[in-house]
């Protein structure tokens, strides 16, 4: 390793204090635009890391903050990293992505490497792990924010409040005369069973019509799963005459079996998603969602992280609201 | 931490060899689906992660991969992550990805990371890293596979073979008698200059045409800076006929604003991507793009770092064919 440069150098080198160099690096109070451009153009001469400041926070730990995801390629996960990263920064922590492909041995498997490497933190959407198995993290005394629609054990949590979300899509829905309200979920097997499902059912209840068993089919949250579901729908002898979706990944793939098949969306069948992933706009038809916020998903777990790392020991729980957003796919 | 379960004490636990506990980690040889059952079944209630087998292949290493992107909010490099997973898991190791932002301090903090952490391998895309800074990894023996258009220094490489498939590109736009062809490339400071340009150039004038200054126009390899690229073309007092974007994040912003401004894509301009990002088929008009195939990268990349791992020292290029789709926007 080459020699660390310290925040005293880099403050040299810009001729400003250390203090303004910290204002730089974490953005905490406005900083002059020339004093700024000086601060940064020493940071990168001299290859100044924030990585001594960040580590006397936990001496011995690491900087690397893990967001541990189902999959990857959902690029509400993405977005929920980029913001978690940008609230991190200014303690020169670093954010990494680790894709479990919803495989519980892979989730453990990467629980045990977060201790082994005594990671700073662990933001994790579990999928098929068990409360028990986050034990470890605590034991470690590794910072840790579930971001889940349930609770999972005495641990910080990051869920959404979707019941007026989706309150607001059963209206639309049912004010179009669908009766026939079907739900693409997710798998039986996952952790704390579906509780989208549940909310929609229940709340279906107070629209006069509810999910029959036949109307329910489950897969993984990707978008084959929902192709795959979408067409088992469309063989029912009664069809469906809207479609809800675990998340957009299956949404889209209900929709390109919908193409495929010559289903007319909306016409039809009114589909609708739920999270607004990026490519949530950008299909045809445009996808009526339930957005989640990533962004803010994010940044609360990343403000949980921060008051972890400063010492708080209650647990908390961070409810993000939901927003139903009329396209037009329902 | 608990204490390690061994391959034998899951092997003895299925009534099976340890050889064939082997086989079903690594997916080498084909197992016979009851033993695989009865394998999977000792591994999940034992509780095995096989980071025990992977640390051993370079002792007091972690079985972490990074893989350092420059934006995580870009599918490509999702699938390629996913690609890379899938090769490596055999392997016990286990892919990290991390987003740089397109930030040289960014990219810097995090190679020191991997240096700190003992990173089992890394693969990077580097966008404004300069070849000396990735020196540190190799003197910290780190295997790194590096994934770009151009080299980068004395180390393994995996890069596009475009030629052919941007030839066929410009086929079809000037068969379609356009002339003013642009570029929406990336910023002049990227590393490397840029490629894509370059070879945009180079083959236009077998075309008998030319990109003239003007209408080349630079940004991030962002959707936001794709709109704003395309707003600049669209404001010229020659207008382009058809425009080139440095990826498909780029294309899908410049379609953004083709909508905004009500410029017919492709009536009145062609749009060509690069990558076939997820969302390319997705988008209306469907991006005709060029095809760079994350999943083979992902793969190259893997068998690069294996071979690294079991002791090859000899530099190696692997070039990874791109191919022309044409869809409907040019």
């Amino acid at each position: 390793m080459q020699e660390r440069v310290t925040m005293t150098d880099v403050a040299r080198a810009a001729g400003v204090s250390t203090a303004t160099v910290s204002y730089v690096l974490s953005g905490k109070r406005p900083v002059a635009p020339a004093t700024r451009t000086a601060v940064e153009a020493a940071i990168t001469e001299l290859g100044f890391t924030v990585n001594t400041a960040a580590r006397s926070l936990r001496t011995g730990q690491s900087t690397l903050v893990a967001l541990i995801v189902p999959d990857i390629a959902n690029p509400f996960f993405a977005q929920l990293a980029a913001a978690l990263q940008e609230e991190l920064r200014g303690l020169g922590l670093h954010v990494i992505v680790c894709n479990t492909r919803a495989d519980r041995r892979e989730e453990r498997a990467l629980l045990a490497e977060a201790v082994q490497q005594r990671f700073a933190g662990v933001v994790i959407t579990p999928f098929r792990l068990l409360p028990r198995d986050i034990e470890v993290l605590g034991r470690a005394g590794i910072p840790t924010v579930i971001s889940a629609d349930v609770p999972f054990g005495p641990v910080d949590l990051v869920t959404p409040d979707a019941r007026t979300a989706t309150r607001q899509a059963l209206e639309r829905v049912t004010a179009a005369k669908r009766r026939r309200i079907a739900m693409i979920a997710g798998p039986r097997d996952a952790t704390g069973g579906d509780p989208r499902l549940e909310l929609l059912r229940n709340l279906a209840r107070q629209f006069g019509t509810s999910l029959p068993g036949d109307l329910v089919v489950r897969g993984e949250h990707t978008r084959e799963a929902g192709a795959e579901g979408f067409a088992r729908l469309m063989s029912r002898r009664y069809r469906p005459d809207a479609v809800f979706c675990a998340n957009d990944m299956v949404a889209v793939g209900a929709l390109d079996k919908a193409n495929e098949l010559g289903v007319g969306i909306p016409g039809e069948v009114a589909l609708v998603g739920h999270d607004d992933a990026s490519f949530a706009s950008l299909v045809r038809p445009q996808l009526t969602t339930i957005r989640y916020p990533a962004e803010d998903v994010g940044r609360a777990a990343a403000r949980l992280l921060k008051e972890r790392l400063d010492g708080r020991s209650v647990h908390r729980t961070v409810r993000v609201k939901a927003e139903f957003l009329a396209r037009d796919s329902a």
